[in-house]
């Protein structure tokens, strides 16, 4: 499979390990968008690089780093699965412009506005009601599009995603989520944020994570591939891709990490409840890595023909990081 | 002059040295609440503390640290001058709650929740729109109440203000800023907010920095004290307190990182503009610490008794510190 077609996934956070790199690979996925950090700061999303460092080292025969697109097919030539970072939060830069540049150095291509909540950039999802980009917002969103580092609206607030549409100069990505007419969720996402995303040249990567499905971890194949099909139509066929939000392996404290951060004495549940506390259960038609297959069976069956699955399971997030995972003109010729 | 009557001046920026400690015994000041960071980080706040900590050894004839309203009344015996510390931005507790408590347990009594830009809790004056108090904020509200760490509210905007004295359980303040009737400018306050920090108990310390001030570096000193009737009217005697803003003798590069902090690449110029970027000239009639006598005699002169320039220069100040600097019972119990 990994021979023919071309898989990436637009967003994964595993807990990193030997036996989850080689499912990637029966799987035949050539690429994955690695969460590196949710609320980690300077300091700690160093600590994330570092840990990464060692594990290339000691993985190098199934993963390598991809910092520019084409490492992806260097990585599918070598028989090897490309790992790509991004950052959920901003709070990589803390309150830095000059960190936006430093962390394109290091290797992260791709960084959020904001999480859930009010960042020092853009309004998350889960706030009461949304102000736009801030005006330290405005200046990064310019410095993202010179370093070449991807916008990635996936958690931010409507108001917010469709400013970071306006004021960027490259396309504007949602890496995971689903359209809200599959399910109304806070972090799914209203069709005219799919326009605009797909007018800026992004893509919207579906969300496997139950809490943006129909039927949660009920969702069946046949839904989701309706889900896609409806999606192509209002956002065309070269803006859909895939982000599957698969997070195998973690412990509580992890999903407790994702939902508090540090800014909360409360427990906050997040996209769960005090009586639904934990991890969802994962899709039956998607249990790990080794299950891209299904979905692909599922898309076919759907009527998609190959050159749109093509797009959808991996061309399109290949042309995007082509896109917009480089410095501006002006800069790389300098 | 300082056995008579108390002087508490609630904000000072300036580059701390001896000759000024001297020249606000000198000017019969008993207290100042010193700004410690603008944009500093967690780490740079204890820079700040720890410089504080040798400034108190070497002139510890001149003064002392505030850390309880009583060790104003201490200070004032020992002929010292009280120095208790307020930060300008929520940067010193950074994305943790927890830091609050830690930050109260240094000395911390004041916060302000922004400065100028919206910050994790709320948003600041020049930020175009102003969607209120975050998640974030509404927990570092209830967590300043329960430590006894006052709320500052000079450099946000108005729908913030009002959202944190509902939110409040204690009173809010604006430590440095005047009406916007005297001066329409951004960080000068509405009469509806200025009734609703009257009404939260807290107070408005009047600002003498010529960006807030009617004629700029020429305003008189009559128009300054017909600006506190005004506002004695509007909030009541009990809400009146002096606030200086006196910077005397900082760089340049200290308004630069005030207005710039690490958020801009572009200078911004915040109150000034390219032609006019330095600070601005200081008053006539209030060039340092040494002339608060030129203002009580202003306030004298305009019709204030002397119980009423009591409670403007000082005791305020004083009762705001013993009702609200203070952990809430419950804690206090603990």
């Amino acid at each position: 499979m990994s021979q023919e077609r071309l898989i990436i996934d637009g967003l994964q956070y595993s807990n990193w390990s030997r036996e989850i790199f080689e499912q990637m690979r029966e799987g035949g996925v050539d690429a994955v968008h690695a969460t590196l950090v949710y609320h980690e700061n300077i300091r700690e999303t160093l600590l994330r690089m570092g840990e990464w460092k060692r594990r290339f080292e000691a993985h190098g025969d199934l993963i390598m780093p991809v910092r520019e697109a084409a490492d992806i097919q260097r990585a599918r030539q070598a028989g090897k699965v490309g790992i790509f970072f991004g950052a959920q939060n901003c709070s990589p830069i803390e309150d830095d412009i000059d960190m936006v540049a430093l962390m394109r150095d290091l290797g992260l291509l791709i960084m959020q506005l904001t999480y859930n909540n009010q960042s020092l950039l853009a309004c998350g999802c889960y706030e009461s009601d949304d102000s736009g980009i801030t005006r330290f917002g405005r200046q990064v969103i310019r410095e993202m599009n010179r370093v070449g580092m991807i916008i990635d609206m996936s958690h931010s607030a409507e108001r917010s995603t469709l400013e970071a549409v306006e004021f960027s100069e490259q396309p504007v990505i949602i890496s995971h989520a689903n359209p809200s007419f599959f399910r109304d969720a806070k972090r799914n996402k209203s069709n005219r944020v799919l326009e605009a995303i797909a007018e800026s040249g992004g893509l919207l990567g579906f969300s496997a994570y139950p809490f943006h499905l129909k039927n949660g971890p009920d969702c069946s194949l046949e839904d989701y591939c309706d889900m896609i099909a409806r999606t192509a139509d209002l956002m065309g066929i070269e803006h859909l891709a895939i982000g599957t939000d698969l997070c195998q392996g973690q412990p509580t404290s992890v999903l407790e990490w994702m939902r508090n951060g540090r800014w909360s004495r409360d427990m906050d549940y997040g996209e769960g409840s005090q009586h639904n506390a934990g991890w969802p259960e994962p899709l039956a038609w998607l249990r790990d890595n080794r299950d891209f297959p299904n979905l692909i069976d599922g898309l076919r069956r759907r009527g998609f023909d190959e050159a749109s699955i093509d797009r959808i399971m991996g061309q399109n997030w290949l042309a995007l990081l082509k896109n917009a995972a480089v410095p501006a003109p002006r800069e790389a010729a300098a």
